[in-house]
């Protein structure tokens, strides 16, 4: 089906779009009446993620509400270990909990890389139901998390401030680690094959934990399994890799074989154009600007927009909206870019 | 009293130094057993904070157990809210915990900035007494935490990933942001002065949450409080400012008056000496890095004393060493330095 709104991939290419598209992390969520609803209805985070026709519902809530560029299909990016045998639980306000962690060699060896989608049947459907109800509107966009992020929940079992104990991990037991990055790898290798299959337009790999780990780390034990991945897409699928916090891994970042480079609110626009200059850039809007007046929210729009000038450009905010911000002040932003 | 060792003040000021002074974020912490021990003995994290003897025992224990460079002062950032009016918990493996915050202008009015160093008599004996203990050995380096920092537990009353109620008083509520943070400013001038008087050597500010914020916000709002505490320190007192995350303020950062510039671990060594080129440089190795065998411990302590180069550099951890460290393994750290 032929898109009726292909600025997202287009801007993703590199080529020169009328205006930059726009989309936010986590628009399809809590910021949403309508989500609610839908959330109550599923009974929980984990059953909506599950219920494909529910999910399918929250992922275009926000094209129709506040009429964002892109859908981005409604899930979790720890789906993957549960999909090899570690599953979790969510707690509201709490975060993700894993009862079972990964402690040692024989934990590795137990996870199950041979059912992956069998497990992850319902994202595909979900997937399916979606591109059902845009009718081509806008593209959609499917998702995993970095194999460094995924391990970090998978040792610690939780959210944690500096992951000391993943980071032991590397350090002390890098062929452990290795292994377990390279399972990781492999079953989300799998799983973008399965949402290319079923219909996404680009694919984003979201590497939330980056800024804990220093340079030298990145670049040696994390960045080729990253690398792995993006370059895995066939080339009519455009990738972006977003790496918070990773301004120190610029560098390694810039070499990965992708379209797009998400950036959180403390990089530099003038600084990513420099370190990034054949790629796409994404994001960079600190998501408190949306706590602010209209004025402010659509002057700061307007500055983001300058700042990155003639790059292509696909605005969003340097990390996902909070939940308590008002669906208002996020259209104030999504108005200000579509009428540039 | 004149200082057997006096490597710390001389790197501070810029001074050539025979070899780099060395100390450790959370030296005196859990890492010990001797500190454990003393911990017992008090009762509680805040009950050995508010005793001074044992402050002072705690305080010396890493100069004769670890051979450090410097002492730092026991004690806690959190002691200024709560002589402020605003008391605190601490549970263990949990972080600390406001039953009351800051809701509004009143809260900020409630706050009480007459009787700061009355309230904070324990910390100027814990000073004293710690000076007797060390009989000259090492300097003692005295602290606070940065305006910011101490905004944000006032706010929000514990930890947070992204702390972004306090982000959002900032955003919708400046004016009242801005009155907390000058009684904070106040508060830390009057503490800081209690401190030179009792007898530190040098003062460091923490801004443990800078990495949440972005640019201007940083420049705007923060810089002038943390340039005002900076500024109101003796000449005869080096200052040190560590802002964990805030690679991207680095420019206004330059603008301080102060000795020495703290990096964390993931702002590169070659990037911090073009950033600051007239101040001392302080920390940066990975704290994970000390999970490593002997050998790789002292090949990246090699690494990081040839990457300062000829900098004036004070050897410290990117951040607090993680309580699981074996002080063993600190030390090969320390060593290394010492015989560089």
């Amino acid at each position: 089906m032929r898109l009726e709104n292909d600025l997202l991939l287009r801007a993703a290419r590199g080529e020169k779009t009328e205006r930059p598209p726009v989309w936010v992390m986590r628009q399809a969520g809590r910021i949403l009446a309508e989500y609610r609803a839908t959330r109550a209805q599923a009974g929980s985070f984990i059953g909506l993620v599950k219920n494909p026709q529910l999910a399918a519902e929250v992922t275009v809530q926000p094209v129709d509400i506040l009429g964002v560029d892109a859908a981005i299909i409604f899930s979790d990016i720890l789906v993957i270990p549960e999909a090899m045998g570690l599953p979790y639980q969510m707690d509201e306000g709490k975060g993700p909990f894993f009862p079972k962690t990964i402690q040692n060699l024989k934990d590795v060896e137990n996870l199950d890389l041979s059912n992956i989608n069998n497990h992850l049947t319902y994202v595909s459907e979900a997937i399916e139901a979606t591109l059902h109800k845009l009718q081509g509107r806008v593209p959609l966009i499917g998702f995993a998390g970095a194999p460094w992020t995924i391990f970090c929940y998978m040792i610690e079992g939780k959210g944690s401030k500096e992951f000391s104990l993943a980071r032991k991990m590397l350090v002390q037991q890098p062929m452990l680690a290795e292994s377990l990055l390279t399972k990781i790898t492999d079953a989300t290798i799998a799983y973008l094959q399965s949402q290319i299959k079923a219909g996404i337009h680009l694919f984003q790999l979201f590497d939330s934990w980056a800024g804990v780990l220093n340079a030298e780390l990145y670049q040696t034990m994390i960045i080729p399994h990253v690398s792995r991945i993006l370059s895995s897409a066939p080339p009519h699928i455009p990738t972006t890799f977003f790496a918070k916090g990773a301004h120190y891994a610029a560098k390694s970042i810039q070499t990965l074989n992708c379209n797009v480079i998400g950036l959180d609110w403390t990089m530099d626009p003038a600084w990513a154009k420099n370190q990034f200059p054949n790629k796409t850039l994404q994001g960079n809007l600190d998501p408190a600007v949306l706590y602010g007046t209209d004025e402010t929210i659509r002057t700061s729009t307007e500055k983001l927009l300058s700042e990155f000038g003639e790059h292509p450009y696909i605005a969003n905010l340097g990390h996902g909206v909070y939940p308590d911000i008002d669906p208002k002040k996020l259209k104030i932003f999504i108005e200000t870019i579509q009428k540039s």
